[in-house]
C-alpha cells in the first residue's frame, strides 16, 4: 500500500462545514487502499485571532509563549479532523507536532525541523489509522514547544513525507495548481502538468506563491514528489518534481509578475573596491531583504548602482541607504515604486539558446521599456514600468505560446 | 521563601483586561518574596465554544480527540498570562500539563492524577520564574493528552501544591469565600473564616458549590491548605483546612439547600431481602445517581422506598424503576419535582448533642413538614416542600444563631 502525505491549509479547515469535506476526500483516499498521513494547518483565521489576543496583551510578546499560544491553534483542528473521520466510519488518530516526535532546533517562532522520529506515526498507520499531524510545530529536546514560522504546515508535510518515505506530498489548497502565468492577467493561463523544484522556487519568489520556498527546498533537497491540487475541485493538479529530460523540451514554463518592490538607485558611488559591500552590509544590518542589484558604471571614477527591496520595506531602507551613501561619498538617492518585475522561467533555458533575445524583441516591438535585466541558469527578470507589467506579462506568454492550444 | 500555588478560573481571565488583572496581582505576591506557581482555566467561555464545534462536527465525538481539542483552550491562557507578567517586567514561563510531567491514568475526559514529576518546575522556580501551569490537563505514560474533567484545574492545583509541598493553594473565584448560607436566601449570611474538609464536601455535594469535591478530598487525604478568595476583592476569604479544636466550639458551620432533586417513592415493595439491592442496580445499571434513600416498613409484606434523583435525570429514572418494580412484584411508582433539600453540616456535631431535635423543632415552629430525613456523623439533611426550602434554611440559619453579629 502506497503511503501518502496530504496537507490542508487553514481554508481548507475554516469551518465545520470544511472539516466535513476535507474528511470525506480523506476517508476516500484511504479506501482506494492508501495508507494516509495528514497535515492540517489552524482553522481559517484562528492563528490571526491569537494573534490579535497577544497583541492586546503585549507590544512585545516573548517568542516561546508566542509558540505556546499559537501551537493550539493547530492541535485543534486536528482533533476535529479526527472526529470528522470518525463519524465517516473510518479509523483515525491526531497528533501534535510534538506527539510525534518532530525535533526543531531552538528558535522560536521559525524553527528549523532536525530530525523526525516516525515511531509512533508508524505505529498507528500499522494499527490502520489514518494519521493526522498538527502542521507548523514541532518540539526542541527539552520538550519546548516549537513553530516553523510562515508556510510552517507545508514543511512538517514535506519532512514527514521524506522522513516516512512516502510515495507523494499533496499540498491541498484554494488554487488547482500552478499556471504559466496568474490567469487573472492572462485569460488563457495554461496549468502545469509538472514543474521542477528549481522553477518552482524561482515562480514562488516571483510572486506566484502557492508554497513556502522553505518547504520546496526541502522536497527538492531529498527528492520529495510535490503535488499541489485544489481542495475544492477533483484535478489532478501539478506535481512539482525533479528535472527531467522531458521538462527540457520546454524552453519556458511560466512568466512571473511582481509589483511588490520598488527601485533605488544610488548615483556616483566612488569606484573602489568594498564600497558596494559597505552599502549593502549597512541595508543588510537594517534586515532590509534586497532583491535584484544592477551596477552599470558609466562615468570615469564613479558607477551608479540600482537595486530593488519590497515595497512594504521602502520607508526603512531609505533610511539605511542614505545613511550608507553618506559614509562612502556617494551621490544623490532615488527610488520608484513604480515598476514591475516580470520573470520568465524555465529548466529548458539551460540547453536552448535565445530565450533572452526573444524576451527583449517582444518587450521592444511592444514599446515596453526595460529598466533592469537580471538573468540566471532557468530565469529572465525584467523591471519594466509599473503600469506595463500586466502587458509585458501577456505579450510573453503568447510569444513563447504558453496558453492553452 | 514561602511557596505557594494560586489558581484562576476561567472567568478570572475571561478577557484581556482580566488577564492583566491576575498578572498585576500574581506579581505583587510575588514581589512579596513569595515562589510562585500560577494555575489557569481556558480564557472565559473557551471550552464552551470547543465543546460546540466538536457538537458541530460528530454527536459521538471521541474522547481522545475531545481531550486534544479542550487542553488547547488552557495552553493559550497560560501563554496570554505569560505574555501579560512580562510585560509588569517579571520573570515567568508557562507550561502544559504534560510538560510539567503531569501523569495520569488513561481515562480520557476524566483522567485522574497519577503523579507528579516536579523536576522541571523546580528548575523554573530556582531560575526566578513565576511557573504558569495550564489546569486540567495531563499526559499518560504514552504521552497522551487527558483531561482531568470539570473542575480539573481545581485538581491541578490542589494536587501540584501538594506535590511541591506549597505552603498554601489559593483558588481565586468570583466569591468571596465560603458563607454560611447562600447571601442570596439569607441575607446576614457570615463569611466563614475556616471550615473543615469535611464540612466543605458536605455543603459542596448539597448545593453550595464553591469547588468541586476531588480537588478537596485530594486537600484533605494530603493536608493542603486551601484558601478560597475572589479574583476581584482583596479579602482574605475562607481556609479550608483540617479539623481543629476550635472548630467543634461551633455546632453548626453552615445550612446548604439543594433545589435540583426530584423524590421518587416506589410503593408496595416485597419486604424480602435483595430487593431493594435489584432496585438500585437496575437504576445504577441506567446511569442515575441516587441521592437520599429512606425505607419505611409500615405494611406486614411489605415496604415503601423513597429517595432522590437529581431533576434532569428524573425521566430517564423514572422508566428505570418502572422496569425495576415490575420486576421484583412491587406497585405504584410517584414521583414530586416539588421538594427541597436542606442540609445542616458542622464538625461540632460530633461533639455536640441536640442538633437534630433542635432542627426538627424550628421547622415544626414554623409549621414546615419533613418529608425525609438523612443524618451523617457531620450533617442532617432533611427534604420538604419545595416552596418552604429557603424559609427552612432562613430559620435554621437564625436559630443556630450564625448570622452576622
Amino acid at each position: 500500500m502506497a503511503l501518502i502525505v496530504q496537507k490542508f491549509g487553514g481554508s481548507s479547515v475554516a469551518d465545520v462545514k470544511r472539516i466535513k469535506r476535507v474528511a470525506k476526500r480523506v476517508v476516500e483516499t484511504k479506501r482506494k487502499g492508501n495508507r494516509l498521513v495528514v497535515v492540517v494547518s489552524a482553522l481559517g483565521d484562528t492563528t490571526d485571532g491569537l494573534l490579535e489576543l497577544a497583541d492586546a496583551v503585549t507590544d512585545r510578546p516573548d517568542e516561546r509563549e508566542m509558540d505556546m499560544l499559537l501551537a493550539t491553534g493547530e492541535q485543534a483542528s486536528v482533533a476535529l479532523l479526527a472526529m470528522a473521520i470518525h463519524k465517516l466510519g473510518a479509523k483515525a488518530i491526531s497528533f501534535t507536532g510534538p506527539q510525534v516526535g518532530i525535533l526543531t532546533d531552538k528558535m522560536h517562532t521559525k524553527a528549523r525541523i532536525l530530525d523526525i522520529n516516525t515511531s509512533r506515526i508508524d505505529r498507528a498507520l500499522r494499527d490502520g489509522n489514518i494519521v493526522i499531524v498538527a502542521g507548523f510545530q514541532g518540539k526542541t529536546e527539552t520538550e519546548e514547544i516549537t513553530t516553523l514560522g510562515r508556510g510552517g504546515s507545508d514543511l512538517t508535510a514535506v519532512a514527514l513525507a521524506k522522513a516516512l518515505h512516502a510515495k507523494q506530498c499533496e499540498i491541498y489548497t484554494d488554487v488547482d495548481g500552478i499556471y504559466t502565468a496568474d490567469p487573472k492577467i492572462v485569460s488563457d493561463a495554461r496549468k502545469l502538468d509538472a514543474v521542477s523544484y528549481d522553477e518552482i522556487l524561482e515562480l514562488a519568489s516571483l510572486g506566484a506563491q502557492v508554497m513556502q520556498s522553505r518547504s520546496i527546498e526541502v522536497g527538492k533537497k531529498f527528492n520529495v514528489p510535490i503535488r499541489v491540487r485544489s481542495s475544492i475541485r477533483r484535478s489532478k493538479g501539478t506535481l512539482i518534481t525533479k528535472e527531467n529530460p522531458k521538462m527540457e523540451d520546454v524552453m519556458v514554463s511560466g512568466v512571473a509578475l511582481n509589483e511588490n518592490e520598488a527601485k533605488i538607485t544610488i548615483f556616483k558611488v566612488p569606484d573602489k573596491p568594498g564600497v558596494a559591500a559597505k552599502i549593502f552590509k549597512t541595508i543588510a544590518d537594517h534586515g532590509i531583504n534586497v532583491d535584484m542589484i544592477i551596477q552599470n558604471k558609466t562615468q570615469t571614477n564613479t558607477t551608479d548602482i540600482s537595486f530593488t527591496v519590497f515595497k512594504s520595506e521602502l520607508k526603512r531602507a531609505m533610511d539605511a541607504v542614505w545613511k550608507a551613501s553618506r559614509a562612502v561619498g556617494a551621490g544623490q538617492v532615488v527610488c520608484d515604486q513604480n515598476i514591475a518585475k516580470v520573470s520568465i522561467v524555465g529548466v529548458g533555458m539551460r540547453s536552448h539558446t535565445g530565450v533572452a533575445s526573444k524576451v527583449f524583441g517582444v518587450l521592444a516591438k511592444h514599446k515596453i521599456n526595460i529598466e533592469m535585466i537580471s538573468t540566471s541558469e532557468i530565469k529572465i527578470s525584467c523591471v519594466v514600468s509599473g503600469k506595463k507589467g500586466k502587458q509585458a506579462v501577456r505579450v510573453i506568454h503568447r510569444e513563447f505560446g504558453l496558453g492553452r492550444k
